[in-house]
């Protein structure tokens, strides 16, 4: 079998993987088709070395069918299409108060456990859910990053016929649109990069740069002048945390999606004075995979146009140095199967 | 009468006021107490010039009996008790969403109209709330703060058995933790002036110092390592903000009450991260005063031992130079009748 390494800042090694054989309460799954995520580029990039333990096998999005099965899973069988919600909440405790999926003792497959960069990923039965029959593998693939949109959109509380505007077009983003559009919303879709703004009309959004365009003008416009009822910050730009609130009607909603590393400027006037509130939101939640996965099986999301490229594990090492800098790559996959039973 | 009027920067001048007959729709209320609040000492240092017309009698909170009735006034009798919600919101559009008490053409009565340091003040009946009988007119003449701390406490979902951090001891913290107490959260207080320490302590709160005490794991402590349910940011101070986040558990909320003037930085790498909310709050909406209004009737708060010090309305002009510099003064009154009918 095939397996894809971290092995150091820059450095991606494909090798032999291991066939790891499921132990109690475990799955062996033949992965079909993993995604490459933003956070596996960080990773590459030796950003997170503090949590990888290199050489390993990243990743964590995927598709794939159950291929052995270990003592005590009851819900599985052998050839069933599957996808994994790559969290270990095992290590949770009471001081959690439930939020399992955030506890603090969290461990994320693919980045603190090994990954799905590899043709057989033995894994926690919990972590796998099951595809309905017929599910398209390839758009399957999607299923982690869609969870995530589809938690953001369900803690954004979006509800029908409101405006949302989502700031940043990357997969995430471009899912959340899909999501919210979905849930009924009107959504505008903020971006600088050219490419995925003409991926964003493409799929039918409403898409501006905002350098370009005034966007607060623009959402009052499209608002009887009252402003977005959310807005959803998947860009991680301080110039667009700053600029929330105008973007905001009165007791409007700012979904936080993405990653400031560091502390960044907040209006906290204009949220005292409008009444806004900031939502967190981190991964997703069982109910989470679920819509995914109904979703993905409706057929009823544009999720195909958002895999720009399907390559072969085994390019992954020449992949990653271009994914860097390309700016038109949208969701890129890498099919695993070698043959590996 | 007797009127005290802002005539420019720290300049309190009292003069002859102006009986002014109720019009249709309008009352003329006898006031009885007015309280001091820090956006008076605002506007006293200057600060909010471009919304008061000096000489401008300021002041909005007070308590009081109706004195006169205009035409249409249907809800009042002469001798009733009543507080003022000094919001006048008749400019609210429908851009406002319904949320009159934030519209954007909100009057704020005592800084866009004129207040009640005076012995007469005539309002719009709308913003009249009757007292039930009995209530005694000095705590009632806390009620516009003590709307704001059930509003802030209303809008951050607070629940019996939660733990509630209120940072910062003054007058509209000191109300908000007891009316989370009165919802049945155990309530920690943080605040650095003694007088304000000492005071929380006699009303029955933990209360600590945070430059002395380390914040963040007294909560731990007090709360089985988990963080708190619920913060109150009434401090304004940026260093307060930046480490809200530590005090908080996962999913816990930020309910902003303070004006921070100027942007300043948060840490959202944690609001991401253990999905913590932040929930602006400002002013109160009716229920809010009736709220409040049972409260003060109920005698279940230790409202007067708020209540510093009491003077009659002519010594304004040289309370408020001591004021702005007096750390052990909470609320202040003026006693306002002077025998005006």
């Amino acid at each position: 079998m095939t397996a894809a390494y971290y092995a150091g800042p820059r450095k991606i090694t494909l090798g032999a993987g291991t066939i790891v054989p499921p132990a109690t309460g475990e799955v062996r799954l033949k992965v079909v088709y993993a995604g490459i995520c933003g956070t596996d580029l960080h990773i590459f990039h030796g950003a997170m070395d503090h949590r990888i333990k290199a050489p390993q096998v990243i990743g964590h999005e995927m598709s794939g069918t159950v291929a052995e099965i270990g003592p005590g899973v009851e819900h599985l069988s052998v050839g069933d299409s599957v996808v994994v919600r790559p969290l270990d909440h095992r290590a949770a405790t009471p001081a959690d108060r439930g939020h399992d999926h955030i506890c603090r003792g969290l461990k994320f497959l693919g980045i603190d456990s090994p990954g799905a960069f590899q043709s057989s990923w033995t894994v926690p039965a919990f972590t796998v859910h099951r595809l309905p029959d017929g599910v398209d593998l390839r758009t399957a693939a999607l299923t982690e990053p869609l969870a995530v949109a589809c938690h953001d959109v369900r803690l954004g509380a979006v509800a029908p016929g409101e405006l949302a505007v989502v700031i940043g077009g990357g997969p995430i983003g471009m899912l959340v649109a899909m999501v919210a559009r979905h849930a009924g919303a009107r959504v505008l879709i903020a971006e600088i990069n050219p490419f995925r703004l003409a991926l964003a009309r493409r799929l039918g959004f409403e898409a501006f740069d905002p350098t370009q365009t005034d966007l607060p003008a623009l959402v009052r416009a499209r608002s009887n002048e009252s402003g977005a009822d959310v807005v959803f910050e998947v860009s991680g730009s301080k110039h667009a945390v700053l600029g929330l609130p105008d973007l905001l009607a009165i007791r409007g909603r700012v979904v936080l999606v993405a990653i400031h590393a560091r502390p960044v400027e907040v209006n906290l006037f204009q949220f005292f004075w409008k009444e806004l509130r900031l939502i967190g939101t981190r991964v997703y939640e069982p109910e989470d995979y679920e819509s995914a996965i109904q979703l993905i099986a409706s057929g009823e999301l544009p999720l195909a146009d958002l895999i720009t490229e399907v390559h072969p594990l085994e390019k992954i090492a020449e992949l990653f140095p271009r994914l860097e800098a390309d700016p038109s790559a949208m969701k890129v996959l890498l099919s695993c199967q070698d043959g590996t039973p």
